[in-house]
């Protein structure tokens, strides 16, 4: 995996992100279904499934789809403003339809903004209650004038389908890790057509490793309602062999790294995770479950119960440009993306080789016999090999990979080639 | 219990202080008959024991029953000083008689005082040794003159009882809740009659529990024999049945709420204790059992080994005033007491509602259809039922409502509704 | 133990010491042996054992056994320098033989110094690599000029031994406390004559024990391939019986305490003497296994893994005269010795009287009765006998001596009389 060049990545990333950003995603609809061919262009292989309306999802339901193609208010200067062409977060998602003429008090209760960010078009919907409504900037709904405004939604409901997409990567073990991530987020970027652009891409990474272990799952959903559905359908086969899980969310920017824990923080997609992001950035953010937001609700609720983690670049609900028009194109970059990307691909390569080693010799082995020691002996000269040394005194069959470079602080990148020394030397195997 | 009126208790609480404050209570005597009487009148059905002088309880055995009528030193100007009808705490307490006249050198042989608070007069007793003595400020002391002096203290010693008063509450389940305080202190208030006085009122509180699911067991002691007296009469009972415990003392003052810890500080107890004080006072004082002083030291003890800690509002021998006739009257307020009292309530608030719950469904379920979730999301709009959403995402059988609070960090008293919601709508039920 | 004069313990240490710096000491050779002699004289009944060389030694092999006699350079003024006979340092561990005229140049590829101390001599080896070299002092080699060089050193190699000795002490059971300290540096004081002489006056100390309960096993190795070998010999022995072990090294200075964690810092050995140094010195250093660097090394290694941790005044690698010839008899003191001596004759204390406890009797005992206790109550009368208390308040049979001198912070040496006092009153007795 270290051949892969990041900045070709991240400007593929970055790419990808572009062409999806001005698709009017929902949680149903034609814009989840052009993002998943778009998805599919990256990685291909991706399966898409349609889920009819009204059908049951534990506890929930299939939601009627909905589908708009035209929305705007007309002032009463006839200037169009909140125009959904220019701006897919004007019309809050799942709007009904309309076309009438009100005064401006009757249009107010219509209209929703952000107030502590006066320039902001905020991300507002209402999925399971039928409403209309559009959203422009405090600034905006401050300046309009007395008179007739006409509202107009293009919008319409129908029996239809939830669209989702599952890329399947089988590796020599039915032990699975998932990766899951959401596509129902209109023109906002790091939250949310990061998460998608990032899966794929990783998606592309596990499919070109040598001798995979794990078998992999990336699922590509509408947030909340699609992954209970993915669950209702796939629940029990993901009980029974996942291993760990990583929803991404919020991975194009690139202000700060964040773990968000399952809800006891001691999964291995935890430990995992916390390990890789303690080496790449110490001062990174690590958020309890309480402060919890994507789909790891799902996955961590109380009968569902996967070891599933969270990872962030800024974290939804952290970053001032968070559900508005000001989380665009400009937040995300290469280097963000390539940071994600590196952390994702570290995560990976650490599950894959996260296995119990045990020394196979009493007392230290003689390293120096074998060129691996230096044979001067002066003040200082055992620092050289001091990650080979360390790693043999906890390689005692109790610690995995990832404990072993807890205790002795050196990331599990360094630790792979240095196994690979010793067990080409006979001096450790692998236990369980 | 919310309907209590604590100005009302606090009030209440404040006039039975004031009536038991003049009392000369100690180990023994017609002090501590008193004061039950007077406890009696609070909580009713108080059992009234008497334990004759000389039984042998565990490693003890009940001593001579002391009681005093009268006792001053007249000075060399004939002026009456030390008068225990001025101050029962002149009087060290279990002095045998004494008529005497003798020199000022012999007399202070005789004198206890408090050098560090040199106005105070302070609290001695000699309960195991036959000594008589008197108990003067500092200041006082260093102003008598040389001279011949009288003593006279008009005590007694016989063959008699040691009292103890308990109230025993019975709820559905043997299981009990041991709340313990003392009655052998003469004329202090918050050391000790804040607590003989709440534990009474928190009997009456107990009583009116609509479907009160434990038993309680309030026991009225001399302190430390009169615990072991107790012990050894009931301990077997109390052993099988003792789920928690709370000694009081010191509870009347307002300036601080204190938890001394059972030994190890992991009874539930402690737990309740501990999660009830962290809502009410987050800086409130935690004292490992090394500062024990109460009778936690006898439930604690390495063969009786209940789950008992002790609440204070100001610690014993922490606040200045402490075994000094400085803890007087004006120690004390209703809001001392009303904030005790609280404490306590929601402690067996706490504990009667402290079962493990488990969610019905699988995910998050769907609140919104039930009423209990906006319809609108928009940027914090799931705070207003985070408490809710906090809980169900924690109530997966493994802890139980306590451990939730800490976890959620939400007061259960918060949490209480909630729970009644929930199982109302057939989304929780209780498991263990 | 208490009757120990430590004053004298610490010149006597002293005096050793002086007589084993000047000894050229080294893996195997007759310094070795010398220095194996007058360890003897300190505590008679060692056992001096010769391994030959080629034994194989797990990983290892006996090397060559090397002796020297002379070495040192000629200048170009005719001028001896480095030389061994004024400090042994001057010539690198192992040096092949050589005498020879070069170049200063050449001469320069054989010249060790320490660029960070200017003055000082280092400390060099080359076990298992044939070089020859000398060590000087950077201001030295700074200043040597152009023109022709004589080296010569009179060393040889031969089948020869490796060279150790061995204190075994007996008690009431074979269960038993290792002592382990090297025997190979040469004109070194805290690293390491210190080690060899405290090690020899333990076992001094050690036989006088009354009752003694343990068996002891001090060893005098080379460091490294001394302890292989021992353990190669002696491992299923001592991993059945070893309880805790300490290895001994840089225990002269006065500068500070140090505790070498074993790899999880959970053994007896580490819990001993943590409680020890916490009572001596709280603000001592604590080093995890991770610097390590003694023959902790060996006996914590995955395959053998006996309980033992390090004990150090200044530890090896942390005080800036380490392996220089700045490392000599000015850096230790009686002062240095005796502290090291309390600490090690403490640690031996506890473990011998490292028992559970249980109280007999329900409740607080009457300790007043006994005379324990004092009959007169008043503020802060209790605290004369809070480490009896206290003891007595955890003796519940959960917790060994040690676990209660850290609950109750109270030096175990303050226990140990309790202890006696209470079995006398029949009020504990021990279990398990």
């Amino acid at each position: 995996m270290t051949e892969q060049t990041p900045g070709h990545s991240g400007s593929e990333m970055m790419e990808y992100a572009r062409r999806l950003f001005p698709i009017c995603r929902s949680l149903t609809g034609d814009g989840v279904r052009e993002t998943l061919r778009i998805i599919k262009e990256i990685c291909g292989d991706l399966e898409v499934y349609e889920v009819p309306t009204g059908t049951k999802v534990f506890d929930w339901e299939i939601p009627e789809e909905w589908n708009i193609r035209d929305a705007y208010i007309i002032d009463p200067d006839g200037k169009k403003i909140a125009d959904f062409k220019e701006n897919n977060l004007h019309v809050m998602g799942y709007s009904e339809p309309v076309d009438k003429t009100l005064s401006l008090d009757e249009l107010k209760e219509h209209l929703y903004t952000q107030v502590d960010l006066p320039d902001a078009v905020p991300y507002v919907t209402s999925y399971y209650k039928k409403r209309w409504g559009f959203c422009i900037s405090e600034n905006t709904r401050a300046s309009l004038k007395e008179g007739v405004y006409r509202v107009f939604i293009d919008s319409d409901f129908k029996q239809g389908h939830l669209t989702y997409g599952e890329l399947l990567i089988s590796g020599k073990s039915k032990k699975e890790i998932l990766i899951s991530t959401y596509v129902c987020h209109p023109s906002m970027a790091n939250n949310e057509v990061s998460g998608p652009v990032l899966a794929a891409f990783l998606g592309n990474c596990i499919r070109s490793l040598h001798n995979r272990r794990y078998s992999y799952r990336i699922v590509f959903l509408p947030e909340t309602i699609g992954a209970i559905t993915y669950l209702s359908k796939n629940f029990e086969y993901m009980k029974e062999n996942t291993i760990a899980g990583f929803v991404l969310s919020c991975v194009g920017d690139n202000r700060a790294y964040s773990h968000i824990q399952s809800p006891y923080g001691d999964t291995l997609a935890d430990k995992i995770l916390s390990n890789v992001l303690s080496f790449i950035d110490h001062g990174h953010m690590v958020y309890s479950f309480l402060e919890r937001g994507s789909d790891e609700r799902q996955y961590c609720a109380p009968n569902i119960n996967l070891p599933v983690c969270c990872f962030c670049r800024s974290k939804f609900g952290e970053y001032p440009e968070y559900h508005t028009d000001q989380d665009n194109l400009e937040l995300i970059s290469e280097e963000g993306f390539e940071g994600a990307f590196n952390v994702m691909r570290d995560c990976i390569e650490a599950l894959e080789h996260n296995n119990y080693y045990k020394v196979t010799c009493f007392c230290e082995p003689q390293l120096g016999k074998r060129g691996l020691y230096p044979t001067l002996s002066k003040k200082g000269s055992a620092t050289a090999v001091k990650a080979m040394t360390d790693f043999i005194a906890y390689a005692d069959g109790t610690n995995d990979l990832v404990d072993i470079s807890n205790i002795i602080n050196v990331p599990v990148a360094e630790l792979i080639p240095i196994i690979k020394t010793l067990k080409t030397a006979g001096l450790i195997k692998r236990v369980k």
